[in-house]
């Protein structure tokens, strides 16, 4: 088995500053996370509220944590939109930089049928240069079926799931029927990282990562010790901080916790600004 | 009284060709509707699939609605976006090319809370050198809640709502609320323009508009004659169409029904194509 | 075309006394209607609280109306229950008291596949000895699908469909295919009264028609006369009080507003009294 | 600590024949988890489809377990209705029979307020003569929200709640946030029993408990040791089988896995039967 993605990656949050973004703080998360054991970042994700971001910007993002990357850590850039050619846009420009995978969801606005986003999928992966992680946030756009993600596994340029729905039944049949092959099943959800590893899960894409990098690479590491009960310890620690941030309106809370950690200002940005 | 916006409005579709537009057929059907007594069109709305063509597209698109313009129609162009700068660029080109109004729905993907949505639409309000419709259309983005709107209705630079949630609820407490107010309550829901208008709505943004638009004016006729069982007559015959319209999936029995309106091709484009 | 059911029927409320109920306050509301051109009225609908009535309670109540019923009103008992063995006790009893008609929801709680809940329907009125009107409320229970309802109008013990959703594209497709016809469509909505007539829809089961029986007779008049602008300005005459209605949690506001008609206190019941 | 709930609970099925109940059969079931290392059983939950029961039968069939009941299983009975009167009926039942605990849902049908439904659990943990567990269950009822359990966790009646939602979110909050409390923590979910265990639930209430005692009991000796590899395997042992259950309309495709199980037919009821 040589699954491309294993561990903790830290989904980066985009520190706002007038028009533009705070490179400094961005480089300063890059920086916290680079100096302990998390398998990489991932820049653009929900939490970085891509959404309100043109492409060139996020484009621009990309480069800044291509450019500030540790040589050890893996690089994963979102490529999510409303249609085929500006995800493709994305996926070749992470190709430029040398990404090391693409994190691309559902298009949204649409309802499009089952089959008709299996189909989008499909024509990602063919067509993007660098692997393809499929991400379902269904919170935010439509569910991936469980038998859409099985069909797509099948597929050479796509290497894994970022599943954000925190329901573990999914994540648990995926991990199962998975098992043996190339694929990465990762949550999405800081509250379950135990539950998950348990589970079959190979890793995580998460805000609580870029937070606190240290505390999220010592629960793996007791689970890769197999002393499930630290793990669990540690897990419990972050609960009331998840508490905390969820008590805002998502991301505010997570990043609140960001500039108390980094001593940067992480401004949001209302939708409205 | 002056409501800026009355009568029945074509919401024009996207006729695909390879990577680009079928100009000819796209221009069809705004010499189509010249010909008729339908108060305008409206160009790059959900039906025309704006979410998947760039900015560039949509621009070209309303660039070439505004030049085959009849002098007697009015232009509103959809202005709908994940983010303010996006949309303020849509409302800006709007400006330049003489539309009289843009549409403008509430962000999409994230949920935001509606103090939230209520202050980006006040915003997009203020700096949009056209007049603004808001645009609540509840399958694809958060519903703009009618408190939200009655608020908004305050503001000089909106001059009304489409609705497209088909609930006549929603549209009679709108209707009644702006009663003598220079607001206009527009329906997006062909198979109810009889209820609509009975009920107060000042007119409508829908397909059928654009597909038919010599019944859907002969249904208005009626109307402003008072001969509501002429009108609800016409609206029957209506019916079925719709049914068929809606048997596949959103907007392609429109666009075949268009086809076979225009005998243009008005291909449909799947996301993943 | 001979509709069982036209015209409006005022869905009475159920006025708690302590365990049990204030037969007093529940019978003034029938004086007041029967003073009335209305055109009957429903015991144990969904405003009527009858999920919180044991079945022996909603027999008791319907009885109190059978008695107290005028010769020139109809009576419709609500059926509505979570199998069939208590919907079919419901419709005996109906029919032993001389009900005119029974309403039958979908079963709730679970979520059985629309096939299943056609074969419900189509048993209740194999067995129901009087007729039955379909029962569509989506807010609390699985919609009835459009081509549901259409083949269940052919069942010769089947009369009309009451719809709460609100949804005049569903009452419109509803209107016009049942055209001629002996089946009645009726809305629940008391807020789109005059767009549903004007649509063709036959009547309506509210508790506004209980509230203000002599308002919505006078609006339905107008309808009958043609006069559709009266019938709106009546319609908008009642919204303030609809807001102020809906105002509260269902039904609170409602029985606030008989309280008020009739003198009597209509004491709502918590769930957890 | 002293939990009154730990490990797996058999969720017993309800084998219908004709109108009434195939008595040997549901004895069967009891007599196979009997043999094995369960906790217990629950009569009258989803999977039994109570819903289709008068509340007559569900007594008659926990009066049948309790008089099958080994003496080291402990025996839940559920009581989930739609008011208050009608639970508590069960509730006192329970009382009258010896059940260990009864399971209540919110009420159904009806969208109450958090805060009533909050009260609603209050009246019946006050008035029960058994202890209460919680069941949340939004796939057929509104949710039970975590800032609503943690302050029903405080009442002395209530010993727990059972969750199927699968989320696991909400499970690794309560179990954290009930860390060293006398409150149970169940999952509802047989797919994600690993997960759940290792986050520090303390048991389950499931169907695959009552299918398959013996497994269940060996996934929990496993978790018990510490052998959480062991644990895994034994559950992805199980997943093909859960798909093929969940490949049925609930709970068709439990009963069928029971009929294999047992030997006995294990007849549902469609609920227009």
């Amino acid at each position: 088995m040589s699954r491309l993605l294993e561990g903790p990656f830290a989904v980066l949050m985009t520190p706002f500053m007038g028009e533009g973004i705070d490179e400094e703080a961005f480089v300063a998360q890059i920086a916290m996370a680079n100096d302990t054991n998390i398998s990489g970042y991932v820049t653009n994700g929900s939490t970085a509220e891509y959404i309100q971001l043109s492409l060139e910007q996020q484009m621009y993002i990309s480069d800044l944590a291509a450019r500030n990357k540790a040589p050890d850590k893996k690089l994963i850039v979102s490529a999510c939109t409303g249609n085929l050619a500006d995800t493709l846009r994305l996926c070749n420009h992470a190709g430029e930089i040398g990404a090391d995978a693409v994190l691309v969801c559902p298009p949204y606005y649409f309802k499009y049928p089952s089959c008709e986003r299996e189909k989008y999928f499909k024509q990602v992966a063919d067509l993007s240069p660098v692997p393809v992680v499929l991400y379902s946030v269904p919170f935010f756009t439509q569910e991936i079926e469980l038998d859409v993600a099985f069909r797509l596994f099948e597929h050479d340029n796509i290497i894994g799931i970022k599943d954000s729905s925190a329901n573990m039944k999914r994540l648990m049949h995926m991990a199962q029927y998975t098992e043996g092959m190339d694929i990465s099943i990762m949550t999405g959800t800081d509250d379950i990282l135990v539950s998950a590893l348990v589970g079959g899960c190979a890793g995580s894409l998460t805000a609580f990562a870029a937070i606190y990098p240290r505390e999220i690479s010592d629960l793996y590491a007791a689970v890769n010790k197999g002393n499930f009960y630290l793990a669990r310890e540690i897990q419990y620690s972050l609960m009331p901080k998840l508490r905390e941030a969820d008590s805002m309106t998502f991301p505010r809370g997570y990043k609140k916790l960001m500039a108390e950690a980094t001593c940067y200002p992480f401004k949001d940005k209302e939708v409205g600004e």
